[in-house]
């Protein structure tokens, strides 16, 4: 009789090498391991990664290269909406995980697989974005998570391993460190407590620059186009590089606290230089772009999508209502936008766009105007206070 | 005959200085000069500006101290809302004239004024917010604009008033400086264009501070109580402590771009150490003590309430609606968050309140959970998956 | 050694007759019935449910009246919000559900019960009603659910029940008819299919009236205060009032179509003339007497008050904020609405009210103005127009 | 010299018919009427027009047929939005005026006008309509407007016209009223005061059916597409159809209240058959095609929608953005809803739909579920209620 066939979402860490082991021994599965990667993973890291799943005995290892569909489905939309949860996280790990387990189960489909397994625990948002996105898009597959469901300690899993000759060191990190296209997340220690913070050590990307630097962010209606002038084609590439010069600044580190999909209250702290400038070059030329209601309406549905992208329903149909909505918003957002980089700090220095509607021929701010006169204004005043001057004086009536 | 009243709202500067003189000399009007302080004026300069009234032939001349009216109906519920506008400016000048105005027209109808004067221009927000809220509130009293109405040039001004007799020096600053409680805005020159931003020496504060600085902010109900441990009775000198602390850092400087209310973009830059903080930490202490939708909610109803305040809407009624969501809200946030200041950037540490969420006999994110097991979740993920599940189904029967 | 108690939510129908049995003879606890009577039920129905729990042998039964909470804490605010879930359905039966559960629970720590119990099925929203208030209010209480967890048929437990010697007629009915103060539903049969509406012998009160019939609702401060002229304290007498004038006619029939707390879609018949008429009555007074940003704002937060109502997170703090908002908006809603009444129509005559914003000094819609003049319109609309012609202004700038 | 040209929107009433004479006589313009038609005038009342204007003395008259751009960029939107001002206006003279002011600009500038002319009072929102139309499309073009300017009485203007030998019968109506396609407007008398409404003579369609009617209504991807089973591919006629079954019955009268653009309340009575049917067959078939959150969007920015056309905002580009997302909700809006039509009331009966929601094989509303166990419902509300119960748990703590 043929062996049953699952799919693993594999990373290589102590967790899901276990599990390949006792997919196999235990459970009696062919293991075909996967693993997806929205650019966070450099090549000698998804080399060793692959290496490591044929060593446990893995049928077969998939690396699914999913950065660009992961950008143009994803980041895009997360630039659009200028979305960062709470006012401070971009949706970095939360998104990647996503699509990770839509290039998973797809795979999963593709190699007719019985199951498909996860190495996530029962404490956190991983789980419910993996289970959620497997049974949406492949109801008949069954969901295995030994790791939750046994919730074994690290000492049982070394064990295991090593009983079935597997002695790599697995050696437990101070803290756990998720690497993304979109944004670094660092849990562990001072996270797990309200009232600390992260050390300087504990961020990957430590402090390198001194004194100041200007950036130059070019957008074309609202993907990033240029660096500095130069042009990128690929969106992955000019992500990359502008973080490759925020970083040295230590720009983007702050610390999540949010509402976890089941409930409860996390802290995690991020390092994420691209996202953070990116996106205050992208709202600031927005506010020149864009009319007062444009803004206004996009905050609305933005912060709608970063919660449901963040809490595993990226795909309710009501995402694709607004990703139409917030595509729409960005025809005009095109033009190129100045920052000074300073050590922890950037300023916005101003934006250059030919659709800036502060560059007009009617009349300026705080400059004697052109095209109307102090009477539009006074009758313009007059009329604007109609409802609120009725009000009033019926609440007088109402007194006497 | 008697003469006519007018109330003037009177600054000590070139423009309003003009209408002291212009209004009594041309129009023959008693002149009473009123300023309201809402906090962004010391005592010398208040009595300075007094004097200078009185030397242009005011009848009388009233300072009017509304700073702990302007605290208990503003900024209390701007803190309560964590509003910044357009995501970086704290409602300053502009929630400050509306306190001013609303001062000014209660003592034109105490004193029995037959009107009302103000030196606003017609390029500007603040003479839909000095016309509108006199309007609202003394709609029989007439409004006087004599700088708005003839668009008169700083030459043709001080001319006349040297043809009066009045030779003091109004010199024209290179920045048109406002300082207020809640900020410090900074207008001119390079805010005029899109591509620019201030200068280092444009700013009043200076960064004078090194190294870092940790700061302790305790809130009560969601009002500043205590600095660094020391508890203020009176809020506005607990805002005025955190802002001495965080000014030396160059903490809360941006620049805003927005949209008038006449429908034009304008910029302006601004200081505002003590709000970006106080706001940072209360929006910080939220998180972690209020509940996802009570966030939600509030930075709905907050958003709304920060461009009414804006926009010379104070008085509309819905104002009163949400003020009371607002404080209703607030009920548990109560406790201590820490920062840490450095030159131009500053970090959140952490959060010791008794109404934390996160500190719970519950489970905690990211450890083993202690109040529902591996299979509560898995049940949780599949309902709450149900519909989406429903859709795909559906989607897929469509498409055979 | 006692015995444990448990408190049955009883409602004297076939599940929970058989809970009695059960709980008592399975699982020797000492079954304390309760029914918690939001004004669903009359005097004479109550004594019959005490009588049936007496006779299947529960150790007390407790009759818990909680109409005039269920009016302060939940009607009143349902009218505030003039809140009808998806446009239709006033939230009847789901919020009585909630106030029934709290008092259970209430009860049950009350007498220091070990376990409490419902008959909910794991089909609908009542379960999750039920579980989530019990958990909330009393973590350290037990739930047990016999009827969810051994998904018994009818004939079993009739069976069960004959074999303990009660024989009672439990006949199966045609329709589910949930009667309760805020509406009466009415699920079975048609209700199960999309293509189908109940027939009019399904609906509880049948239409005797002919002709029309006028009806005057009085409101203070949103509350409604009196009916055809004669003022009522005791606002449950009121809406049964309006109810026996409203039924006559055989107003506000529908059916609700909604998505359920677990995610599908569900159909109900509800008969529900009181809700209606004094909802549609309350809003016309609304858009007399409050502002249009105050009915603006009131809707948004009405709308997720009643979705929140609906799904059994009545217990959320943030309904306790919107409470807050929608009382604050109530202070002018004051005044008499006519209505005529006819089979299956009501039509909504006009408003009386001191607190209208229509009756004023200032000009009168369509007639010749008399607070503003043509200019002031003119003033207005060019202001108004700014930034929407500097768009277009742009656009054609880069278009050439 | 040649002489000036002005293009006015004429309407064949006793104003415009003024303006016509005044603007050649006085003004010395050559007059170019015009009357853009969305649908509601008849071939002969459009012949009727042409006629009068030539005997004013127009030097032509242009007939400006946009019934089907009219249905394509308004009516579309206003069902896939379910628009209803303040829960029961569809937007029906209002949104018409705006594609009727965008004709006529446009008409003006192809012809070469120096100014455009319309016969608004002072008093209403069409004054504001068209001026901030004409403005924005053609800001080069002058605006006149003789009715409003020079507040005339109807003697005035008719004398004026009898002067110049025209002797035309302009009788004053008992109630001025706007035919549409989306609806017909009654203005006057009643609707003047706010405890009146309209008598039954009011209304041009009279109720003559009796009994009841069966109508079919079929959708696509959110448009009407089928009445009654016959195709339709002109929704224009498709409209008309379903008006012409419904008028019989006197479905679709109510009256509007609410907040002019110029911040005054006005009422005005209605009747439109049609849009209250398709709307509430249409909205009804969302509520099984859509998910909830797709529906809970969609309302909220459609009620926006709603209100910025109505309040002469249709240019504003987040019209737009508005309009993507719409137009995305409805790639599942497909099927057919049956209703039973009787005087003054109809029932919506149900809806056939392949993309219904409720048709699955998943476990359905009331019945045994098929998809989940009763402990799936158990781990979902004990996570669903993990944050409240946190919250209530920390309340505790803080109490003792």
């Amino acid at each position: 009789m043929e062996k049953k066939k699952v799919v693993l979402a594999f990373s290589g860490g102590l967790d899901t090498s276990f599990c390949v082991k006792y997919l196999s021994e235990e459970k009696g599965y062919d293991v075909y391991t996967a693993i997806a990667n929205t650019g966070g993973f450099s090549k000698p890291e998804l080399e060793k990664i692959e290496q490591r799943a044929v060593e446990l005995g893995a049928v077969a290892h998939a690396t699914l290269d999913i950065e660009q569909e992961y950008y143009e489905k994803s980041i895009r939309y997360m630039v659009f909406g200028n979305i960062l949860r709470n006012g401070t996280y971009p949706i970095s790990v939360s998104s990647e995980r996503i699509f990770q387990a839509i290039a998973i189960i797809e795979y999963a489909k593709q190699i007719g697989a019985d199951a498909v397994a996860h190495g996530s625990t029962g404490a956190g948002n991983d789980q419910v974005r993996f289970d959620l996105t497997f049974q949406i898009l492949a109801p008949e597959i069954e969901i295995i998570t030994p790791t939750r469901d046994m919730t074994l300690t690290r000492e049982y899993e070394i064990d295991y391993l090593r009983k079935h000759g597997i002695t790599a060191d697995y050696k437990k990190m101070e803290y756990s460190i998720n690497k993304g296209l979109w944004g670094t997340s660092i849990g562990g220690k001072e996270t797990l407590h309200s009232e600390q913070t992260l050390p300087e050590e504990a961020y990957p990307s430590q402090i390198t620059a001194e004194g100041e630097e200007r950036l130059k962010l070019t957008f074309e209606e609202g993907e990033l186009a240029a660096v500095n002038g130069k042009p990128y084609a690929d969106k992955v590439e000019a992500i990359r590089a502008v973080e490759a010069i925020g970083s040295k600044f230590g720009i983007g580190r702050d610390m999540h606290i949010g509402d976890t999909i089941i409930g409860i209250k996390g802290r995690v702290g991020f390092e994420a230089a691209a996202p953070m400038l990116i996106i205050a070059a992208h709202k600031m030329l927005e506010k020149h772009t864009l009319t007062k209601w444009q803004i206004y309406w996009k905050e609305q549905v933005a912060t709608w999508y970063g919660m449901f992208l963040h809490e595993a329903q990226y795909l309710e149909p009501v995402m694709r209502d607004i990703e139409a909505m917030l595509l729409s918003s960005q025809r005009n957002v095109t033009g190129t936008v100045e920052l000074i980089l300073r050590p922890r700090n950037y300023t916005l220095v101003g934006v250059d766009s030919t659709f800036d509607l502060m560059k007009t021929d009617f009349g300026e701010y705080g400059e004697v105007n052109k095209a109307w006169s102090a009477d539009d204004v006074k009758g313009f005043t007059k009329i604007l206070g109609n409802q609120i001057k009725i009000f009033y004086n019926v609440q007088k009536r109402n007194k006497q």
